[in-house]
């Protein structure tokens, strides 16, 4: 179906109902073009300040079939955000929607317009004692419909979910203009069709996702992380079973970490010395939290003290305070920006079942070093089976040099996940830049499936043209 | 659209390719009909070996436009199994689809047919040192298949959440005739829009589960339980609110019960004598489980000591052995059977934001006792907002005296749940029962929307016909 570009006459048009602050300079903040190029009239920006007005400019994009690309805080990893090869279209971004409506600590729920950046909303939990799990490198500039559009992760799932967990109800302006005020706090509710679950991981195909009510939790009044060496992957997942079964109710987290890693954040100048004074090849760095003192810091420590005659465990770092748990954290999360630092040549975000982990990083690292003389930092959320398997050049080797090998190399990975019964996007979300990915690999009865729902909610496809569903011709 | 009867050439097409021993006798087992009438020439039944063989029943009655009508273990409550006004339907019986295909302990996973039921399920999990979350008093004959088409909620929701949270993966037979082959055991995947949740909670309207994998967790080695004595439901939710500060993360259960469902106990004798000399109006049956001791009894008793002199709970009874806990537990299982015998005016399944419970029952509670001079036995999920607000006659009234308060009863409580933002229903589902007011008080944007997902995924409305979507004029 035709797509219309958004003409002059068509922002004239919008500019005759929406407030002259809505409109924005067109700058790279709203869009690093997925090639690399700068086009300053590639689409028209609109940061509306309500609801109504979302619902206005999409039937008017609706009527006219003008594109439409939905923006939160344009920290998306697979170009959700970033249009390509479609239209001018109108890029609708939420910034200017960004009030808490509402705090309720007895049915421990908030609800935001989707615009609120994360950060912010943590900053509220915890004013009012609850906390909001969702927790990501890039939470000071994320905005809460972006991480509802992917449905994003991070490193707490493995004890509170990923964001589908975390969200109570939504807001949404449909394809058509209509608004879905499905703003529940309802923890239970089978009252028809689910809705709900299908917006969340839609990445903007569906919808533009304008408020949503979140789950709080109690904070947790003590915590303890520990960062401890393994001998392999293979051993931090036995040493995770071992401590689910003594305290897996109270672990929060549980991150494996390499010795490449480390050595990216001081090449880098993130870090200025190691952890260890012997630096192990592999590290877990996991947490445990408790709402009351029950002993929380025995059990953890005496565990550990067992685990490390159990497997041999040559070190470990126990964390007690707030300020020794940030430590060891701001390591974890300096981890992606080392990476950007380091220019990566492929990166992957998959998942595989728990128990084929060791098996994947063994054969796809040997690969990428044997056949291919590169780096791998691979580091991720074990507990839940999520890697983020990236391959760099060795180093003062420039990116540019090794950048003919990303399609074998992608090749390569995409097959042994593949094989292994994974997943080639585990949080971040095809976007375009997996949109052909989905459609090579993807059970073809699931995309027909989805395609039709896509069809039938959206059927002129002005949302988000080219994410998720692969526009034909164009290849990212 | 035109739908079809299952004509007697037609069971003879599908006796030519189907074994001889998938056909049944259609019994009251399969079917009691909304309306109590039992019509032995209602239904088809068909109850296939395997998903093949599912796929080829629904591609024949796909060509031939016949309605088709899933059943489980037929415990549904809403009548999402029994068919009404419709063309004689083939009612495809997943009896015979009860293998475990898979357990796998490292990744915390168990693969099985649609058919199983949940209480074998629970015992295989136990065998393997794991255990199932989901707990329902129809465990002995529900089946997974219908636990996931109706979203089952249930006891340990508080802690495990319901169906949904429990489910990673599903097998489909989609209303086509075509397998989507989503049993995934990734506890995170981002790779394309959400399948899943849409069919978990479909009720059988988008397609026929034939298989699932489920989430195991380690079984819990240490657990507690009490029946703690409140003054009212507002004082329960301060209890509630006071242990989750203490202990909420090992907290899995948190029922509601009040002295007329112990009384209907007594009444029906399913019990010989009330848990406490003097019954209070309120009780709170709780549970607290954890992997290994930590002093999981001395938090509970103190954190319970504690809270008996800020909340001058008068009594409470603590079980810290299997068999004092199950005795607890027994009580509350039998809830629902003393419901039955007694025969109540009017059932409700609903779900209210937890800060505005106390009031909806103190409001319903006195509308239903003044205005109709009826009893009522208000219990349920009370963390997760979930009530079962069942009205009754007085003692020895029979039902037939007062049901045609019925209408009077429901269009009170209709309205009161729907002024304090609350769900219709909570866990049962929609089903038939429950059609009309779906289309009466959901979302129209919703309903537009889910209903044409409906029409996108299965055009000639085969699938569960009068379920969820009614069909104009059928009123059950």
């Amino acid at each position: 179906m035709q797509l219309n570009p958004a003409t002059e006459q068509f922002a004239a048009s919008l500019a005759a109902t929406l407030p002259q602050a809505a409109f924005r300079e067109f700058s790279a903040r709203y869009s690093e073009d997925l090639r690399g190029l700068f086009d300053p009239d590639a689409c028209l920006v609109v940061a509306p300040f309500s609801t109504d007005q979302v619902a206005l400019i999409v039937r008017r994009c609706s009527e006219a079939r003008v594109p439409i690309v939905p923006f939160g805080g344009g920290t998306g990893l697979v170009g959700g955000h970033t249009p390509i090869d479609i239209p001018k279209p109108v890029l609708v971004s939420l910034e200017n929607m960004n009030e808490v409506r509402e705090v309720d600590t007895t049915s421990c729920t908030m609800t935001v317009d989707a615009g609120c950046i994360l950060e912010i909303v943590h900053q509220i939990a915890a004013r009012h004692g609850m906390m909001f799990p969702l927790s990501l490198a890039s939470k000071g500039s994320c905005q809460i419909g972006g991480n509802l559009g992917t449905n994003a992760g991070g490193v707490h799932v493995l004890r509170y979910g990923n964001m589908r967990d975390l969200c109570l109800g939504l807001e949404v302006v449909l394809p058509d203009g209509n608004v879905w005020n499905g703003l529940s706090t309802l923890r239970k509710d089978n009252f028809g069709l689910d809705f709900r679950n299908l917006l969340i991981g839609s990445e903007g195909t569906l919808g533009i996702i304008t408020g949503a009510s979140l789950r709080l939790f109690r904070r947790h009044a003590h915590s303890i992380a520990a960062l401890v060496a393994v001998r392999s992957p293979a051993q931090a997942l036995e040493l995770l079973g071992f401590l689910q079964s003594r305290f897996g109710s109270l672990l929060s987290a549980y991150e494996l970490l390499g010795r490449t890693g480390f050595e990216f954040l001081e090449e880098t100048g993130l870090i200025s010395s190691m952890p260890f004074r012997t630096m192990p090849d592999w590290m877990v760095l996991l947490q445990a939290e408790a709402e009351s003192e029950f002993g929380l810091q025995e059990i953890v420590s005496d565990c550990l003290g067992e685990a490390s005659e159990k497997f041999c465990i040559s070190d470990a770092i126990l964390a007690q305070s707030g300020k020794g748990i940030e430590e060891l954290w701001s390591m974890r999360e300096a981890m992606p920006e080392a990476n950007r630092r380091i220019g990566s040549v492929s990166s992957h975000d998959i998942s595989i079942p728990v128990r084929s982990i060791a098996s994947f990083i063994e054969q796809a690292s040997k690969r990428v070093s044997e056949c291919w003389g590169l780096r791998v930092n691979c580091f991720g959320h074990l507990g839940d089976g999520n890697l983020h398997f990236n391959v760099f050049p060795q180093k003062e080797v420039p990116v540019a040099d090794v950048i003919s090998r990303r399609n074998e190399i992608k090749t390569a990975v995409t097959e042994l996940v593949r094989e292994l019964g994974g997943s080639l996007s585990a949080e971040h979300g095809v976007g375009r830049l997996k949109a052909k990915e989905l459609e090579s690999h993807a059970d073809p009865v699931l995309l027909e499936a989805t395609r039709r729902i896509k069809d039938a909610l959206d059927p002129a496809g002005i949302m988000n043209p080219g994410a998720v569903f692969r526009i034909p011709g164009v290849d990212c």
